[in-house]
């Protein structure tokens, strides 16, 4: 086993960077390993045309400079094909589809198989499309499972437009995933890799690891690591790095999302180590580095990123910026805090 | 519909009341509908020994005059026939196993099945035997029913052991249940015949609905309400109401355990309404008020409790008493708190 390794500068192809004080702390923990990364729409001003766009990514750039952020719309109702081309032109290369009430700023969502003439849109002008694969109204453990006949649905009527599942929790879904055409891929979380539901009420009920969708079996999480390290270019990483403050986190109602990008690479080394596919790296670069930016079309990074096996304890918290206090409600704790984390990074 | 309905007094055969402060608040609320109520000996100094129920009854008796606790022990690897027979000779009717880990305080667990000699004690003085029944280290969801071939061994070497597996969640525990002998027979909490998984993770993250062991899903529910309704005399109330300080609930690792006892008849009451079963009262009264008594062998109360339907808002949150200051540190939140009741009690 090497004691470092060199891949090519890794994408995360699905993040959470927020507004305000939250994306001034987020974004460069992002930027440090990514040198770019697919920016989630749903913010609490939700990003739904060009202008927002611009505007949004000028906010990124600023608050990370030197990285490059991959622009994303939300579909919503009042989305027209005009509005698709108007976002394209200013930069954004995926929309967004969140069935309704799936998870955090989701209330405008829609009827995924509801909106196929957007879906045409997209199609024409080479966009992605990203989907929250949960079905709402069933069971938490079958959502994900449910919203897979509505996938290969619009993978059917639309064979020619790029589909990403996001965030696969289920053996059910990655294989479904591996069927379907190669317009068809999936993104993977880190913290999908390693919890199940256990590490969210096995035990005792822990909200920093709470996230739609919900962690499940150890069966599941078998399946998502085959599938990370098995070389497949349909699965890529996606961190769905999530931040959220421990005010709304710690308390009688708590929001999804695991706050994962300070320990994404990380974790990912030591992840791929343990199923025995790390080596020098070529796997996990494939699934970091290559198969995102070439399913969406992407040049690949110049960059490297060396990960070292040099082992550092993890943050236990970070505040967030130009907030008046500094009391809990001002910060935001990572996935796994305080942890003795085998592997590091540097550019 | 009558609006008023009057049943026997029923018992709780599964409280926990805690010590300090916190039995202070929450005797009270228990003995406010209930006579009787089997109190579970996981405390934080746990109840071993004759010696240790002898006080803790004195202690539960000054905080709820009137009020009779049906006294248990736990059941460690230290626990000896002679043990059983002094606790007994002390007022204890049961010994509660807790397989190592499961729940509060369990850290002192056991196996169950390795305890057989204590088993054997417990049957020849006629003493009960409440079992948590989950099986450690198995995935949470299917904790329960791994846990039923030990429930199965058990009752069939001690045919003659009254055994109880104590607030069963699943389908497949109240199958089995139903299938095992007379000495054989199960508690149902009130919130589990409410909530799934769902209430817990399925929308925001509510650690006051987080429960050992966690809610299950819509059809183990269903089963339940079925069981419940049932008018089986195997299937009886213990509502295993089991407070925690706010403080203790909403953090990054929160306690297992929902406080049920200030609405835990007056939900029955809708339940029982919801699923048709309750006109006079009748179904309830038993489930309530003597299949557990006739169980036990102990006599049935005298005194009524009367259900009346006129709406009440449940409170929001209870102040534990006498300890230093007016945080949320100090606070209890009942569940379902703030919520519209359709039923209220009186004596």
């Amino acid at each position: 086993m090497s004691h470092s390794i060199k891949i090519r500068r890794p994408d995360d192809m699905h993040v959470h960077l927020r507004e305000g004080g939250m994306l001034q702390l987020v974004a460069p923990l992002t930027a440090k390993d990514f040198a770019r990364a697919l920016v989630m729409p749903n913010t609490n001003t939700p990003i739904l045309s060009g202008w927002d766009v611009a505007k949004y990514r000028g906010e990124i750039k600023l608050a990370a400079p030197g990285f490059e952020p991959l622009m994303t719309i939300k579909l919503v109702e009042s989305t027209t094909p005009e509005i698709i081309l108007a976002a394209q032109a200013a930069g954004a290369i995926a929309a967004k589809v969140y069935p309704q009430g799936v998870t955090t700023n989701s209330a405008d969502g829609i009827d995924p198989e509801a909106v196929m003439d957007t879906y045409e849109a997209l199609e024409a002008c080479g966009m992605v499309l990203c989907l929250h694969g949960e079905m709402p109204g069933v069971f938490c453990m079958d959502r994900e499972a449910a919203f897979l006949t509505s996938l290969e649905t619009i993978a059917g009527i639309f064979p020619k437009l790029k589909i990403v599942l996001e965030h696969v929790t289920t053996a059910a879904a990655v294989r479904c995933v591996e069927r379907l055409g190669p317009n068809v891929a999936a993104t993977i979380t880190v913290h999908h890799l390693m919890l199940t539901l256990d590490d969210v009420v096995g035990d005792k009920i822990q909200p920093h690891n709470f996230c739609k969708p919900i962690a499940k079996t150890p069966a599941d999480r078998a399946a998502l690591r085959e599938a990370a390290t098995s070389g497949n270019p349909k699965f890529f990483l996606g961190t769905d790095s999530a931040p959220h403050s421990r005010y709304h986190k710690e308390c009688a109602s708590g929001c999804a999302g695991v706050f994962t990008a300070p320990v994404a690479m990380p974790l990912l080394a030591e992840i791929f180590e343990t199923e025995g596919s790390l080596g020098d790296g070529p796997v996990l670069e494939r699934f970091t580095s290559e198969f995102g930016a070439r399913f969406y079309g992407l040049p690949l990074n110049e960059g490297t990123l060396t990960l070292v096996r040099k082992p550092w304890t993890s943050h236990r918290e970070y505040q967030i910026p130009s907030n008046e206090m500094d009391s809990a409600r001002d910060r935001v704790r990572p996935f796994l805090p305080g942890r003795e984390m085998p592997w590091q990074t540097s550019l």
